[in-house]
């Protein structure tokens, strides 16, 4: 019988273990000090408001935001100073928004555009000055972000609409490839030296320079960035594993799931199990070299290899024997960002014991 | 100038057009009636009263669900009789619940092995006799269900426990793969064929044989089913679009997203634009055979390449004049049923006017 689920607990349900999530909390503050670096973790990773605080109480300079959603919550939370790093479209509506924030908190957003720029500038008037923008930069995820060499146009139809320029930030998602941290750590360097540079040499002050993310926080040695912005590293999950950017041990979040059906290989089955934990709390999220869709602390050699809304299919090693029915186990999802935003709350555990409770404030804090 | 999105609708956010829903339930519904079938819809996909009330006006029998959690919503909204399509590990907290919904409903719920029978009956004591039990066969999709042969075993130890024996249930989850859908259906009436046979040549009565899914549901012309459990019919989506199991005219389900970043191919970059809608509104279901993680109806040749949680990549056709910063584009999502689960309330929309505002009630009812 496997106790790595505290009785009471049902199923399928999310845990969060409080003493490993402090430790990862504090590496990273930790490698960041010593770097002389500014860590504003990313929250919509955990969206709580419990672990902003624990964040902040060690020595997150801020948080950042993926929506205006997610900053009203943390904001009412106490933050008071937040970066909103998604390249905003701004109508009136947001820039109401953005007001009523900047009235309690420091506010900074992304902008990868001179439209854009200029299309917030005008939404906001006279409080433009009160918004501080970072220009986001491309350094190899071709997803949002100009060139390096194209921030200075930005930057400059910021400026002419009343915004404050701080900067410039990038996210290297593309880092998130077996063999690539390294590489997007050095792409990201790149972009962001050359990026920051054209900036100073057009006459801005650049007092920020902004970087991603997990896979790469902790590679950067010799980072330009002044300030990172990392958001899984606070659970680790089953894609930083096998991009071995976590160990198991890092491991602070896990799906409690009941194992509802099972099949001996005989008969020409797959010998497997099904538990009652599916995409609907797993997330699906599954990059091609993922090795299936999420992983199995207690044991490792087996294999998610299909998953519905409610049950994942787990291939069983062949070296151990299939759990019986009614079994509890846990789960790793591939991707923590998507597993916390589909539940209400989450169980907080110490030493297998059931602690306390926290409410995801931000899920579906979508706009 | 796209006026697909209504004026008022924050992006990201789920549209629903409701005369495309109306009449997807009415083209269902009428191909049940004409073939004596009965009707007993899947409302995960919805997770929505209204919607569920539409199915039950237009002659289902009575609800699917996945959940316990989601038949109690939708019992407490005044469903009458509903299957719970899920082999559960019943403990004592399950055996409450159910007490208490079969008080009000007609509940029937599945099982798949001797074992998971014999539980629910020592959990429910007396109370066993108000719970009809279909078992579950594997008919190729190789997740819960036993092979028809092993039915029998499972329905004696059923009716040992007190339970009563209803008839046999499955899911041809192998028809969602391009050229599929005829196969599986061929699969699904044959092991609901031997299934049944068996359990009526050991003595029990079969009332009810129960087939899938929205992919074979309009393929069962000769079905030996009585039933059948299709769900996402209702609003069709990207993956039924790309299966040719529904065609554009048939989507009532979009995501309205905004442009906010946007790169013409120069300097070596990707001709693309990027929304505000990422996985955390349209879910990350992406089979291999799928073209992107979504489609867009007003630019079919588009392709959403990648997604991050608040960002879709959106390769534009090469024909076409890529759109500008601010537009609003409607996005289909590959598997509506995980989109639906991501937000607390969906916009109705009639002839390009919003109409109304329904709450996914039963959303997140994981257990």
């Amino acid at each position: 019988m496997n106790h790595a689920v505290p009785d009471g607990i049902l199923t399928p349900a999310i845990m969060i273990d409080v003493d490993v999530l402090d430790r990862n909390i504090q590496r990273m503050a930790s490698s960041m000090l010593s770097r002389g670096l500014r860590l504003r973790p990313h929250v919509k990773t955990h969206k709580t408001l419990e672990i902003a605080a624990k964040q902040l109480a060690a020595g997150a300079v801020g948080l950042t935001v993926a929506t205006i959603g997610e900053a009203e919550v943390f904001a009412a939370g106490g933050a008071t100073d937040i970066f909103i790093a998604y390249p905003l479209w701004v109508e009136a509506h947001h820039a109401e928004r953005l007001r009523k924030l900047a009235s309690t908190c420091a506010i900074t957003v992304g902008t990868d555009s001179a439209e854009s720029a200029t299309a917030m500038g005008r939404q906001l008037g006279a409080d433009a000055r009160s918004i501080d923008v970072l220009i986001e930069v491309d350094s190899g995820h071709h997803r949002s972000g100009v060139l390096p060499g194209e921030v200075v146009d930005v930057a400059r139809a910021a400026a002419a609409s009343g915004l404050n320029i701080a900067g410039v930030f990038t996210f290297p998602g593309h880092s998130y490839k077996p063999g690539m941290p390294r590489d997007a750590a050095g792409n990201e360097n790149d972009a962001l030296g050359r990026a920051s540079a054209a900036l100073e040499r057009a006459g801005f002050e650049v007092r920020t320079i902004s970087g991603g993310s997990t896979p790469t926080a902790l590679l950067d040695a010799e980072t330009l960035a002044t300030e990172l912005r990392p958001g899984v590293y606070v659970f680790g999950d089953a894609q930083q594993l096998e991009l071995e950017r976590c160990t198991w041990d890092d491991i602070a979040l896990t799906v409690a799931a009941t194992v509802v059906s099972r099949h001996e290989s005989d008969g020409g089955n797959i010998r497997r199990v099904v538990v009652d934990a599916g995409s609907k709390i797993l997330g699906s999220d599954r990059p091609d070299w993922a090795t299936g869709y999420g992983r199995l602390p207690e044991y490792r050699e087996a294999r998610i290899t299909a998953l519905s809304e409610h049950h994942a299919t787990v291939v069983w090693p062949d070296s151990e024997e299939l759990p019986a029915l009614g079994t509890r186990l846990r789960l790793i999802p591939n991707h923590v960002c998507l597993a916390m935003n589909l539940v209400d709350e989450v169980t907080v555990v110490r030493e297998g014991a059931v602690v306390d409770t926290w409410r995801v404030a931000a899920r579906g804090r979508n706009n």
